[in-house]
């Protein structure tokens, strides 16, 4: 457990900049530790219920906190792909480490393309370069990643905010689904990135937080964010959107995205196409906010192809929670077996706008985004 | 604690029969006890951890178990209903215990029909008798409902299995949500009737259970009564049944009612609006399954106004579960307020068939069942 009092004095260091509080204190997700040895995270796995941050100093740390979802999120994924490959090379900078460490960070998970894309560019930026310079320039373009991860989401926030404009009420409901805010990036957030800056702006505007089973990145991590900024936030299960569509009560739907197809097909987490579905069904605008790193400008996906990554069953038949003596207790509540895909698709003509940083997009238009 | 060796005995002397197995044995939800002064029941909110009976012998006691929802299940509480007029007269059968014990038991739980038709129906017979018959007159019209109840999920069971024959394929996928078991009736259940019987005939069936947050009713109950008979199923997030249904992996779709329309509106178990319309986008068929007595014959629901029962927010912000010492512990899971409605309203265009006692209809046409 570190202390957080050395967060501060790292980013003036690289000159850094960060938005989101915890307990009144702005942090990233990831960032150098002060020797440069490692990256700290804050280990989402704990959270709400302990905010703790954890030092990973070696590629197989970094493997795991991806895999065991410690760190999460496309856009944080991605980044710290990128800071996993200067991790090894500060241990190794041969090419063998270099080629090694780019395949163990892309297999440890199959279905975020901001992974990929983060550790092919630093990669092929690296190999030629001599060994000697290699971590110095690794760590020096992982920074960069993150910075440029935080002024896109600043971006994705602007243009959020025009369409956030267009809802002509008092008040203003918004729909989440899992986590696309500050956690899942390096500030700031892709999803709720124009509700942070609606609310900065004075807007009345309250967040349904889908809770997103299995793993509760809603519940667990949304609504935490949210309240550490007092955005008004509700809870409410995977299965009320449906019924707070019918009734009026939310204005559009806001989400990220793990994967967007060329044609606009959207693959993100488990149950989004649900609320796409039910969107349309009461002509509620649905949009995805993503960084142009999320698009996969190789592939089409007319027949919703994805490769969707299967997680363990363990994640829905056991979870995590505060005993009556306050431990954090794992308890088991499932006892058949269960089938858990992690992402979903939702075909691009239930998309109403895909929102990044270089615009607004009707998804069949996204390519324009690229060029 | 009742030793079950008393189940037997009483199916006996009431005549009934009981199909259902527990660990080898027949079992109802719900039946007398020895001396008719109160009634056993199964305490659902213990399942799949403990399978633990209860007594019930005064008015409050059956009030709080339906409110706490230790019986559950639109059939089932309009039989438990019955039997709590029973138990109410059992112990004072003046003309005001008997109104009381109508009014207490109505508004137990608001949305599903079935209860306030029973309570009135066994109300009506016996406002009319002399104080002296009321109990016992009370005991036998609830058995008789109980009784009516398993033959009316046979005829259900039969109907839907000609449905079930419709799909041809040596593998059948069927997706369900909530539990519609025999746990939610006194024995059989109404969506999983048919699955029941497909089984016994040899078809090669396999249901998608959706665990079906908050109160995870198919993770607790249908998973656990379908493992009971052997049932090939595995649970699964309420999020994932889109994906399912994009790759083709579900055939159809069977839930139960708690209260359908006369215009043939269902509202069932809040997730199922978002089912029905994944179906309809994917041409899946998509039934209801329910006794006639779900039918609110005076209702019409052309803008989906039924009245959802909103319950407390810590059914979704707290979960139990069994801890590594396996003791049945809770767990807080949320940490913001949470918005919990019971249920939605999935519109007639979204379903398909409805099933019930009396045969296939068309949602439209419901009403000519009631003929």
């Amino acid at each position: 457990m570190l202390s957080t009092d050395i967060v501060d004095p790292l980013f003036t260091i690289f000159e850094g900049v960060s938005f989101m509080l915890v307990e009144g204190k702005h942090y990233r997700t990831i960032w150098p530790n002060k020797d440069l040895s490692g990256v700290i995270i804050i280990d989402q796995t704990l959270l709400p219920f302990e905010f703790k941050l954890g030092e990973l100093t070696s590629l197989d740390e970094v493997v795991e906190a991806i895999k065991f979802m410690r760190v999460r999120g496309a856009p944080l994924i991605g980044v710290t792909g990128a800071y996993g490959i200067a991790i090894a090379l500060t241990n190794n900078s041969t090419d063998q480490s270099l080629t090694d460490a780019k395949k163990k960070l892309i297999e440890s998970r199959p279905t975020a393309v901001n992974l990929s894309w983060a550790v092919n560019l630093v990669f092929d930026q690296l190999k030629k370069e001599v060994r000697s310079n290699r971590a110095s320039m690794a760590w020096k373009l992982a920074n960069k990643l993150a910075n440029e991860d935080i002024k896109t989401n600043q971006s994705i926030g602007e243009f959020g905010l025009k369409l956030i404009h267009k809802v002509k009420k008092s008040r203003i409901n918004i729909l989440t689904h899992c986590n696309a805010g500050w956690l899942a990036t390096i500030d700031y957030g892709t999803a709720l990135s124009p509700i942070y800056k609606a609310f900065k702006e004075g807007l009345d505007i309250h967040v349904w937080v889908d809770e997103t089973r299995p793993r509760n990145q809603g519940m667990n991590l949304t609504a935490w964010e949210l309240g550490q900024e007092n955005i008004p936030h509700t809870i409410i299960t995977d299965n009320a959107g449906g019924l707070l569509m019918q009734r009026g009560e939310v204005d559009f739907v806001i989400v990220g995205a793990d994967r967007i197809s060329i044609d606009g097909n959207v693959c993100n987490k488990i149950g989004t196409y649900l609320k796409a579905l039910a969107a349309k069904t009461h002509k509620i605008p649905f949009y995805v906010a993503a960084p142009l790193s999320t698009i996969d400008s190789s592939y089409h996906d007319e027949n919703n192809l994805f490769d969707i990554e299967c997680r363990d069953e363990d994640e829905i038949l056991k979870i995590k929670g505060m005993d009556a003596s306050n431990n954090l207790t794992e308890v088991k509540i499932g006892y058949s077996s269960a089938y858990n895909p992690a992402f979903d698709i939702t075909p691009a003509k239930y998309v109403s706008k895909i929102i990044c940083e270089k615009g607004i997009y009707n998804p069949s238009d996204i390519r324009e985004a690229l060029e």
